[in-house]
């Protein structure tokens, strides 16, 4: 499959048209950002990491019957998938309190909690991705109320296989961002990536972090935490 | 009923013990303050206005079986009510996009909606009453699911009493904020108060705004809003 008319460059991403309208392929850059865009720089070989990583955890998900847009990758940047319009929303799992949540709400990060948080943010760089409920998404038709509860539904079997899948490599799903779309039949497919990028990954045993939180933060190694979730997922 | 020990003070209200341990009086004051207390004042006799425009709602609400913290009227400001512990929520329901979360969201203030939005803040001043969801108060043990289910019910119910009631008195009910207490016997009951501090009512003819909004953004005629709603509602 060829790459064909630039469609879209994202923050971590480019989106190019190919010759069948259904499909795209997806190249995944080493930019990262930070902080809404605030900070900026390079991960190398992020691109290459991610792609890998997504495509493993993607193709677990198909085995367990979550619907994805992935198709199947092409070369170590590029990855084939289905065309979809994604819905304007980030669909956050919270398995312990980190990260935002810890900070709005004045909570301890690593705080355990009895129930999963999700939590839903309407994707608007200028209003800083702010954090919205069901009544707003629908109110400002982002989705509707049955595409909402099919969506949830799908997040939370994600969330159970993620969890015990990292959980068998040693690691801790503190929280991951996901994405929905919908392709030309009106599916709700799995989009977008899930990676270092989109997820905190705590090691179990040493609780160092794996995940962009070290670029993020400025703690160092930040590649190695890349290569670290790449190795242990038995990538080659 | 006399008033007994000071318990508490609140922005626009102060709370007494009584010689029943399950009975408060509620004192409206005139203070009046906006932006989560970064502006202060008073308007002149709005404790008095508030006490009666609360009394007269809170009545209709119960002849309407929603069970209210209200007992009765003592003077001019106090009001005799159950003692309950406060959920450290509050509830806010939107009929048309206004206030808050027009400025989160970028909305246009008046934009009318097909759905009515229910939110729930955390009321914690430290942290400016953040926004949050069910999955958010639960892992904070502000409330049980069961307990919001019951508290969305009842507001849904207020919600459609309180727009018949002010649409008859040709006023548009654009948004209000409630709070809800467990007594001692656990029932979950509405408390606080229903005033013009707490809605935003717009003349439906003129589209004035007659509430705390005029002290808010400084649009003059402040008392004579709060003493319109109490005349509307055929106080004396």
């Amino acid at each position: 499959m060829k790459m064909g008319k630039f469609i879209y460059e994202g923050k971590a991403k480019q989106l190019y048209e190919t010759s069948d309208k259904d499909l795209v392929i997806v190249h995944y850059k080493d930019d990262a950002t930070a902080g809404n865009g605030a900070k900026k720089g390079t991960i190398l070989n992020k691109g290459v990491l991610n792609n890998e990583i997504t495509t493993i955890i993607f193709k677990m998900l198909e085995e367990n019957n979550i619907k994805t847009h992935f198709v199947e990758k092409l070369n170590d940047r590029d990855q084939l998938c289905q065309r979809v319009k994604i819905f304007p929303l980030e669909v956050i799992v919270r398995n312990i309190i980190a990260g935002s949540m810890a900070k709005r709400l004045g909570i301890t990060e690593g705080t355990k909690i009895n129930n999963t948080i999700f939590e839903l943010c309407y994707k608007n760089d200028e209003y800083g991705d702010p954090l919205i409920n069901n009544d707003h998404a629908v109110a400002l038709n982002l989705a509707s109320y049955e595409e909402l509860d099919k969506i949830y539904e799908v997040t939370m079997k994600i969330n159970e296989l993620l969890k015990k899948k990292f959980e068998e490599l040693g690691i801790i799903l503190v929280d991951f961002k996901i994405e929905f779309g919908k392709n030309s039949k009106g599916e709700i497919l799995l989009a977008d990536e899930i990676t270092p990028d989109t997820c905190r990954f705590w090691d179990m045993k040493t609780m160092k972090k794996l995940d962009k939180d070290r670029f993020r933060f400025d703690l160092g190694d930040v590649e190695d935490a890349y290569l670290e979730i790449f190795r242990r997922l038995g990538a080659k």
